[in-house]
C-alpha cells in the first residue's frame, strides 16, 4: 500500500461524524515520546535514525500495540505523496520536508498515525471527526501505555516525559480540536474568541497548525502548556472552552438565520454559483467558498447537497489530493483548471 | 396607454439587430430645434409652455410627421413612469427631472421619441439597433423636414438652429453610438480608444449619458461640435470611427479567445452563477454580470443562452423597469432581493 491509494477514502478528520460536527470538525490528541538510549532526532546519525525507525515500527506493529497499521518510509517517498499524508492530516508539515529518515505508521481507518522521527522520536497522534476529545485521549493514553511497555520511553522523575523541543517536556501532550466557525466571523465576533482563547493560554492556528492562515473559517484550537499539569487537566481545560465556542457559533448562526437570512442566502448560494461556475479556482478560493456551502448545507439552505460531499471536496481539491486523483503531477495554473473541473464533476455542470 | 405599458416589450436599444449589433448596441441621432415666436424653455412662462406642448403635439401628430405615436405627458406623471422612460432612452435624465410644462412623444415601435420643452422645445431622436446611423439620420432628417413645414423653427442664416446651449447651435445634432466593450477593457486596450476618440473631438459617456460611469462596459461615443461643419460632415466623422473600435474589439475578442480562453470563460461561468446564486443584486453589478455573459453569449461559450435573454434583463433588471414589472414601488433593499429573483427566474435556479 502507498499514501496514494488513501487518496479516494474520506480522511478521519473530514469523516463528518461524532459530536458537534456541524461545527467541531475534528479532535486530534498527539503525544511527542522518545526512546531512551537515543540521542533527540536533531542529534541522531542518519544510520541511527534509520536503525531507530524499523526497531519502532517492528514495537508498534505488535499485536498489542497497532497491528492493524501500514508503515509508510517517508525517506525515499515522493513530494505528492508526503504532502498527501500532510493534507490528510497524518504527518505533520516538518515531517514532511524534513531530512530525517523517518516514516510514519497508519492505522487503516486513519485515526491513529505514529510518526518516527519527527522533532521527536515518536508523535502519536489520535484523530476523531467531531468533538471527541476523550474518545481520542483514551485511545492514545492506551496506545503510548501499551507501546511504553516495549520501548523504553525517555523519562524524568522531576519533568515527567524529555521532548526535543522544551515546549512539550512534561505531558509531551496536544490536544487539538478544528473547529468551523463561519458565523462568528461574519458577526464579527471571532476576535473576542481568540481573545477570550488566548487569555487561557491556549493557542489559535490555521487548518495546517502553526503559521498557516484560517481560510474558509476554520480554526484549530489547542494547548500551549505540557508541563506542570496532568494530561487530566490539560484536557479538561480545552474541552471547558469548546462547549461555549459551539454554543457561541450556533447562536451567531441563529441571530444570522434571523436577522439577516437573505444576505446569508446570497452568499451561500453565490458561492455555490462560483464553485460551479468556475473554470480556473485556487485552493484557497475553493476553501473559502466551501466555507460557505458547508454553512448553507448545515443550515439547510441548499436541500440537495450534503455535508459529505462538501468534506468530499474540501479534501479532493487539497493540491497533493487533486493531482493524485488526476494521475499526475500539475503546475499550478493546469491544477487550478483541474481543480474547477473536478468540482464540477462533483457538484454538477450550471 | 401609459409608459409602464412599455415595460414587457424590447427597448429599440436593445433589440439586437442591425449592422455590428454584438458591438454596436444602438445608434442615435438627436435634433435640437426651437420654435419662433417661443422664449427659450428657461425663459418661458408655464403657461406658454403649456400651450407650446399642445400645439408641438398637433403638429408631430399629423399625418405627414409621425402618426403612429402616442404621447406622454411628463408634467404630472409618476417619477416610475418618468425613469422607465430614461431606462429605455426615449427621455433625458434632465427631461425626466425638470420641472418644465413637458412631455415627450413616441413611435409604437420606439425607435422615434420627441421631447417636447427639454432645455430645447424639440428634442428630435431617432434610436436604432446595432450600427445604423445613416438609417436613423435618414429618418431624423425627414421628420425634421415634415415638422419643419408646419412649425416655424429658430433659424439664423449665420449661425444655423439656435439653440438654448451654444453647444448644440448650429445643426442642432448630436450623433451617438453605444458600444459594448469588453475584451478592450480587459485587455487594458480601452483607454487608448478613449484617448484616440478625444482627439477627433468626440465624447465618451456611461449608458446614460454625461456624468454616468461607464457600467458593464458600455459607452457611448457621440460628437461634440455641431456648429462650423454640415449634418454630413459630423455623421462621417463619427461614423469613420466606429468600425475601427468595433474592429479592434473584435481583434482583442479573438486574442483572448486565443490566448486566455480558459481565463474568459472563467470570468463569463462565473458570472453566469453569480446570477444564477445571488439573492441580492445591485443594478451595477448585474450590469457589470451581464455585460461578461454577453460577450460569452456572443462568443459561443454559453450555448443554451441568447443575446436576447441578456438583452431583456439588462433593461428588465433596472430599478423602474424593475418595480414596474414587480407591480409596486419597492425600496432599494427589497428591489436588490427582487432584481436576484427576477434573474433566477430568467436564467434559471441553481
Amino acid at each position: 500500500m502507498r499514501p496514494i491509494d488513501l487518496a479516494r477514502q474520506p480522511g478521519e478528520w473530514l469523516r463528518g461524524t461524532g459530536t458537534d460536527c456541524d461545527i467541531v470538525i475534528s479532535s486530534r490528541v498527539r503525544l511527542a515520546r522518545n526512546v531512551e538510549g537515543y540521542h533527540f532526532v536533531s542529534r541522531l546519525p542518519a544510520d541511527r535514525q534509520a536503525e531507530l525507525t524499523n526497531t519502532l515500527w517492528e514495537e508498534i506493529s505488535r499485536e498489542d500495540v497497532l497491528p492493524d497499521a501500514h508503515y509508510f518510509d517517508l525517506t525515499g517517498a515522493e513530494e505528492l505523496e508526503r504532502r498527501l499524508l500532510v493534507e490528510r492530516h497524518l504527518i505533520s508539515r516538518e515531517h514532511e520536508e524534513s531530512d530525517n529518515q523517518r516514516g510514519v505508521a497508519i492505522e487503516k481507518t486513519e485515526a491513529v498515525s505514529i510518526m518516527i522521527n519527527e522533532e521527536d522520536h515518536i508523535r502519536l497522534q489520535v484523530l476523531h471527526s467531531g468533538f471527541e476529545l476523550d474518545r481520542a485521549w483514551e485511545r492514545a493514553n492506551g496506545l503510548d501505555t501499551a507501546l511504553g511497555k516495549r520501548v523504553p520511553y525517555a523519562y524524568s522523575e522531576r519533568l515527567g516525559f524529555l521532548t526535543a523541543c522544551p515546549t512539550n517536556v512534561g505531558t509531551g501532550l496536544r490536544a487539538s480540536v478544528m473547529l468551523h466557525l463561519p458565523a462568528l466571523e461574519m458577526t464579527k465576533q471571532i476576535e473576542k474568541v481568540f481573545h477570550a482563547v488566548a487569555k487561557i493560554n491556549l493557542a489559535v492556528r490555521g487548518l495546517y497548525g502553526e503559521g498557516t492562515q484560517a481560510t474558509g473559517n476554520f480554526y484549530q484550537i489547542s494547548n500551549q502548556v505540557t508541563l506542570g499539569k496532568s494530561e487530566e487537566e490539560i484536557l479538561h481545560e480545552i474541552k471547558a472552552v469548546i462547549p461555549e465556542i459551539v454554543h457561541n457559533e450556533r447562536k451567531a448562526r441563529d441571530a444570522i438565520l434571523e436577522h439577516n437570512r437573505r444576505q446569508l442566502e446570497d452568499r451561500v448560494w453565490r458561492a455555490y454559483g462560483m464553485l460551479r461556475g468556475a473554470r480556473v479556482i485556487s485552493s484557497n478560493e475553493t476553501l473559502a467558498l466551501l466555507s460557505h456551502l458547508r454553512l448553507g448545507v448545515n443550515l439547510g439552505l441548499i436541500p440537495d447537497l450534503g455535508v459529505r460531499a462538501i468534506n468530499e471536496l474540501l479534501l479532493s481539491t487539497l493540491p497533493a489530493h487533486l493531482q493524485v486523483l488526476e494521475g499526475r503531477e500539475l503546475s499550478p495554473q493546469a491544477r487550478d483548471e483541474a481543480r474547477a473541473a473536478y468540482i464540477r464533476r462533483c457538484l454538477g455542470e450550471l
